[in-house]
């Protein structure tokens, strides 16, 4: 492991820890932090343990139910709708990826419509899961509005993830995992911070028109669509196949799981949508003929400076095996919110506790 | 109905006609006619009738073949893989989406993959259709490479098409219908002939890098994608639903229809996934909150000069009730397919013939 990192099954426990310690099941404490740390370790620090502190403080002021159990409230042969009953968003997707598949399994396909759950985290980590046991996965969340639709002066819909993945025999599942606003809100932050105006593709300011004044997101500009009306569009079909479909709350009617009181719900849908490959594909056609569309895929010539095309989710992979070999470095803002963490767990940070300046080194370094 | 303009219902009949004169059944020919026919009064002209002289071309040099019936290869509960047998790509999706509908009701979800058909056309018409039918739709095709994924020097993907439809009561369906490159290769042919340059997010030139040189297109440049890395995720999304699933061809294996020898099928593939709404959510329970979603978009703060905020389809569903009451205003290089459809089949161009004067006028109003 290269020096300043920190350990991914250690950033595991810690986390497991801190998630039994407020009352989740051993079982489920262990998926949401393996959730969690793969996503760190997968170098999306946005949507890894850096979301524990908070997640911890609705767990504990009860707006996040630690022993609520997704029920199925209806179901068919290929769809079923669950409820979460604000349990983590993670345990909600879970639940409703394993549901979804046991159906995908008999019938070839298969919807899950989950809400009422916390803040989801990273949608592609429950398609990889799926693409691991052979699954192709679709899915969808929505969230309270930040995202102007083309010609709005408002935002209208959430930055609603939605992400796919494919199994790849022998190799990591191919996986896009997007939001469907032009850019997460936390660069605006981020440029803001460091004193620089934005690009004029990010923002709708309360005129309606682009603005690269940062400073005025969230309270009076909204994040841009991706690609204008194409972003709009997926970010409508995130909003009906998550909540309007199921029941679950639109738009406005979710919560804001950061600001919000510790005692509200977030009322957070999904959306799950697999597909079992060897129901309708025998693994010895589909995965030959994937294989060569990635082979010509990494064979295409490429611009100066690019070793070769990519496929969506392989970076993010490549990160991951690293950090298992080596252990992540870990950003000082989700260090801080691990120290808050253990602050709001009595849970000892142990060997995730680094020294202030080698935190510094390592944010250079990063 | 409007001067110079031209009547749907002989814009249909005269497409209608030309398809039986090559040797479609009255009813395969009236199905693809009503699909090009509405794409035209949706106003959506690239992908209406300005097609058929080009299908007709296939049809009479044997790529298409006008007697094939797509036959369903293998099945489950839940899907299907139909082989079109090179018959249009209307006559594939639309049987794909009979069949699909008729799963879905059975078992709530269905996925059809479609293999060896014509080029499709506009995807969103199949969307819509099974939206009318109370069904929620998504609709993916593939097509020959012109679009570069991020890094590349050349293209990658075909510019493939993902379109979606919603059921709404009493309306016209949500309905989204874009292609995965950041603008159509008709986009750059037509700033071409006005001599205009371009804006550097449309095309990537041969050294891997944006240019604004149009005429690079598409001998030496391909289009980019929609929203940069997004985009080349949703076109391989296309890609693996619609080809490598279905066993259909893929990427350079797909056929320029256009250029092609009229003797050589195109090979396109699709995928259709269709969800019955009143499976799985009882139609007063939806319709209610779907509504009180549109009513908030259509409620929200506009910019100066938007009327109000649009759904996707929404435009265009406007064109067409215009074009059902006044006619279509058709562009000039529609009609000038029309006409060589006509001197293919014989068949009078009849209401559909247009003086030049006018046609020249019609071209500067519209």
């Amino acid at each position: 492991m290269s020096t300043n990192a920190v350990g991914f099954e250690n950033l595991f426990r810690f986390t497991q820890l801190c998630l039994e310690r407020v009352g989740l099941s051993p079982a489920n404490a262990s998926d949401v932090a393996l959730a969690l740390a793969t996503t760190d370790a997968m170098g999306v620090f946005t949507h890894g343990t850096k979301l524990l502190a908070g997640y911890l403080r609705k767990l504990q002021g009860g707006g996040y139910v630690a022993g609520a159990e997704p029920r199925i409230e209806r179901e068919g042969p290929a769809w079923a709708i669950v409820n979460a009953h604000s349990a983590l968003g993670q345990v909600g997707c879970l639940s409703a990826m394993r549901i979804g598949m046991q159906k995908a399994r008999q019938v070839g396909i298969a919807y899950v419509g989950l809400r009422n759950a916390g803040h989801i985290g990273a949608a592609g980590y429950y398609a990889a899961l799926a693409a691991r046991d052979g699954m192709i996965a679709m899915i969808t969340g929505n969230d309270i509005p930040s995202v102007a639709a083309p010609g709005s002066r408002t935002a209208v819909l959430g930055s609603n993830p939605l992400a796919y993945a494919i199994p790849v025999a022998d190799g990591d599942p191919i996986l896009l995992d997007i939001a469907t606003a032009a850019v997460a809100g936390g660069k605006v932050y981020a440029a803001l911070q460091r004193g620089e105006s934005i690009p004029n593709t990010w923002l709708i300011g309360p005129d309606g028109l682009p603005t690269t004044d940062g400073s005025l997101y969230p309270q009076q500009a909204a994040l841009a669509p991706m690609a204008g009306h194409k972003g709009y569009g997926f970010g409508l079909w995130c909003e009906i196949l998550s909540a309007i479909l199921p029941g679950g709350n639109m738009t406005w009617q979710v919560g804001s799981w950061i600001f919000d009181e510790p005692g509200r719900p977030s009322w957070h849908n999904a959306s799950i949508t697999v597909i079992d490959v060897a129901a309708i594909a025998p693994p010895h056609e589909f995965q030959p003929r994937l294989r060569r569309l990635i082979d010509e895929i990494h064979a295409a010539p490429t611009a100066q400076g690019v070793e070769r095309v990519l496929l969506p989710g392989e970076r993010e992979w490549a990160n991951y095996r690293r950090a298992l070999d080596q252990g992540i470095h870990l950003p000082t803002d989700v260090l801080d919110k691990l120290r808050q963490a253990a602050e709001q767990t009595g849970v000892s940070l142990g060997e995730l506790e680094i020294p202030k300046s080698v935190v510094a080194e390592t944010e250079t370094s990063g």
